[in-house]
């Protein structure tokens, strides 16, 4: 039978190289299983939150309510699901629904949790949130950071599902929030 | 009408803060669509390369080879798609033919692109491409780098696809694999 601890590595020490606001950059001395020493970069990062707002439309199709932005990491303007960082000692809940609020004026009664995953585990040690929110009531203007130029658009449904992923919808967070939603319908129907 | 530019925000310089094995961390000061300053955190990063190496068992039943490992963000063990950075270079279809060979000792002449995306286009300037691998050919052993303590296993497509996201199957990156995988099998049939 295969021994998996035989694959952990353990931490030494750590070294704080940089303090930057949406992560903290370390150098990591750790041991590998054979008793070897290795040093590894972490990015010590707040969880991040998205939140997929589904919209019934008068005319009984679904929308999700999407939010453009730019993104300054890849340069190019996204179509996305409203998402962010969780505060510190901030809950899971409480930020998807400030989120969604912050980003598109919406609140809802009806929100719930549908997946959680290391984003990327092979160098950041957080954990991306989804949260499925509906039966959504306006309740005031966007309320938005001063660096933050949003403008948000009803999708339908099987638009999204179908080019999430390309073009404007590039954004692999997406693609995960995308993925719980469909598994969550998938078990719902 | 919309005027996406006019969320487009323009680079005016970038600060090297640390060069990292995996990225290469900046500071980049830009300008709003308003005129206002503002800075940003990037990780200059390379591309990304997932290959999902399907095999047909015996019995009929499909399963994908997969790489049990440690990953050294989330401190966790899990069960992914082989994977890895693209060197500087080189081409995705080269990089996925190389990952593949080094990670399983599997080789197949039928490997094709099914899918790419910004993984995280907050800070990250990449892109992380997916191949689906078949008709694989056992040609040698594991070629590992010294660092990595990677065991593989047959997995069948069914467990995987009920499963990804959660428990050992926590990486983002191999959702955004899986959800390509998804839609590719979808637009065959």
């Amino acid at each position: 039978m295969e021994n998996v601890e035989s694959l952990a590595w353990r931490e030494k020490k750590r070294r704080l190289l940089n303090k930057c606001r949406i992560f903290d950059l370390y150098e990591v001395e750790k041991e590998s299983p054979n008793g070897e020493d290795g040093s590894f970069y972490l990015l010590d990062s707040p969880d991040w939150v998205t939140v997929i707002p589904l919209v019934h439309g008068k005319d009984g199709v679904e929308n999700f309510l999407m939010v453009k932005q730019y993104r300054h990491g890849s340069s190019e303007i996204t179509l996305e699901f409203p998402a962010g960082m969780i505060d510190p000692e901030e809950l899971p809940l409480a930020a998807a629904e400030r989120e969604l609020l912050e980003e598109t004026g919406y609140r809802t009664g009806n929100i719930i949790e549908i997946g959680a995953v290391s984003p990327n585990p092979a160098f950041m040690n957080n954990t991306s949130y989804t949260f499925l929110a509906r039966n959504l009531d306006l309740i005031k203007e966007q309320n938005l950071d001063k660096d933050e130029f949003i403008h948000f658009h009803l999708v339908p449904v099987p638009e999204v599902l179908k080019n999430m992923g390309t073009g404007q919808y590039s954004n692999g967070v997406m693609m995960m929030a995308l993925a719980y939603y469909n598994r969550f319908i998938s078990s719902s129907s």
